[in-house]
């Protein structure tokens, strides 16, 4: 229950299915003709653009909200989050009627603070470090007892974010490759450990932005490497991957591509005109390592983890 | 088949709903919480958008182009629009083997004109002007002997425009109110044939910008009002409204409401936020409508068909 050390196993992600289900979305897989000509594979896309909150994160936080016992809950729960998770973990907190404190970095997107706050979280602001959003977080938590829901390493996150991609394998015929984006590595995680479990055959593979390669340098160099300082447009995958995080790539044996933000930033577009759905660059990141990597799947099937919708209209990258 | 006299029937848009079944995509209906919150009434979004060639219009085209003998169907057929009839033509044509011949008036979107040479149609530009547009369309018919298939006075068009509101019916439960943009008429005209057949309580209302409210003056002065002006962002809806298209919507009692492009901006931006789908001008006069009187449609349910998708990224009207 929230143990920062155990990892959590197939079983644990269809518990969070189970215990989600009231809750979140089944959100649909979408195809398109047009882009599986361009690059000569079958791609579902699965539309986590269309979750509550806009995004998968709310997969994991509702699990972790509802996985608290009753006198635990009542404290509230406690994050830190440049956006996305934040919302997530707000709006999980009102499915229970329990107060969510969020520790938001000073500079975070416009658009994911007005959800944070729409959602009834409780903001606070913080310098933008990882000791200025944990001295923040672990402050409110010593005051309100509430339970720190950490947005990548909490065990009931990655196992709550790993429903994404049991559900796409749920929706779809036998996949050859489920590709994620790669931020803190809670998404990644938690789907290698769906795809293993429910697929004998579907590899796990991972994309994630040049500027900010860290997971991807970690399992090169076989040990987590923390002092990389991120440089891309996708501000979901900014984090530097979690201990627990990269271990379980490492046991599953993920494979990472990168991406220029270059390259996400058309597939980004292309997703817009050829799906005509909102989705963050952090997503497209998934695409572009598809597109830029195609020999190796032509004529394969391939889930996409559509991760997010929330954009801010007002600063499209194009 | 393609008299531009005889009104279709009921029957008719069923004939349609079979005959396109093998190519036109069911789209899906979506919900938002907060856009019901908002209204005060429930409201189920009809995603055209998600259809072939990214609008409502590859229906009625693809009625048309099926329902030609084989003999009429080898000569191809012919058209002139603005935009998304001409793509779905060139697309419906397309999905029978035979040419299509679109000409498309000076100045039209280039996202639309993408899509058009995209289905593999043949493009003839025209000065933007009703005449213009008649005379070039009138040449090639007589040069090819293509079939003319007008964007809204075909009967086959209107019919197969209908397929939506009656597919809309289907998917959801006992509606109120349709409502449906109008530019020239066809879909409003399909939809109002469609909801008279198929509920006994549903009504058709129509959604028209204040600046190309033809349709609205006609309905008012009960005769067709030809020299207005259009002057609105909402490029889908700038045609005058067809004899036809009138007298079916007296007929069945459509009322219009007229929406400014102010309130049309501002609907379309909440629709891409809350339901993270990409929609053009002309569909958020629906949800515009709607807002603008929203104390007419408290606690009602009401289907919006939302038309269409192609978008200019590069021009986006905030």
């Amino acid at each position: 229950m929230g143990s920062e050390n155990k990892k959590p196993v197939f079983e644990d992600i269809l518990a969070a299915a189970a215990r989600i289900a009231p809750y979140a979305h089944v959100t649909p897989v979408l195809q398109s003709a047009s882009i599986n000509e361009l690059v000569g594979a079958e791609l579902f896309f699965k539309c986590e653009n269309f979750q509550r909150a806009g995004a998968f994160k709310f997969r994991g936080a509702c699990n972790a909200v509802w996985n608290l016992d009753e006198q635990a809950a009542s404290n509230g729960v406690v994050t830190h989050s440049s956006g996305n998770h934040g919302a997530a973990l707000a709006l999980a907190a009102k499915t229970r009627n329990i107060p969510a404190y969020i520790v938001v970095p000073n500079g975070a997107n416009p658009a994911k603070l007005k959800a944070i706050e729409q959602a009834g979280g409780k903001i606070t602001f913080c310098d933008n470090t990882m000791k200025g959003r944990d001295d923040a977080a672990d402050k409110i938590r010593q005051q309100t007892g509430a339970a720190m829901v950490h947005p990548y390493t909490n065990v009931d996150v990655i196992a709550g974010q790993g429903t994404a991609a049991l559900e796409c394998l749920q929706q779809t015929p036998t996949l050859d490759f489920m590709i994620a984006p790669v931020g803190g590595g809670g998404l990644i995680s938690g789907t290698a450990i769906a795809v293993a479990g429910k697929s004998k055959t579907c590899r796990t593979i991972g994309a994630e932005p040049s500027g900010a390669a860290d997971a991807y340098e970690s399992l090169q160099a076989n040990m987590r490497i923390t002092d990389i300082v991120s440089n891309t447009i996708c501000d979901g995958l900014r984090a530097t991957v979690g201990e627990i995080n990269l271990h379980i790539m490492q046991e599953r044996r993920v494979e990472i591509f990168t991406v220029p933000d270059q390259d996400t930033i058309e597939a980004m577009r292309l997703i817009w005109e050829r799906l005509k759905i909102l989705v963050e660059p952090s997503c497209a990141t998934v695409l572009a390592a598809i597109i830029k990597n195609k020999m190796q799947f032509t004529g394969k099937k391939i889930g996409l983890i559509i991760t997010g919708g929330n954009v801010d209209l007002d600063s499209l990258p194009w």
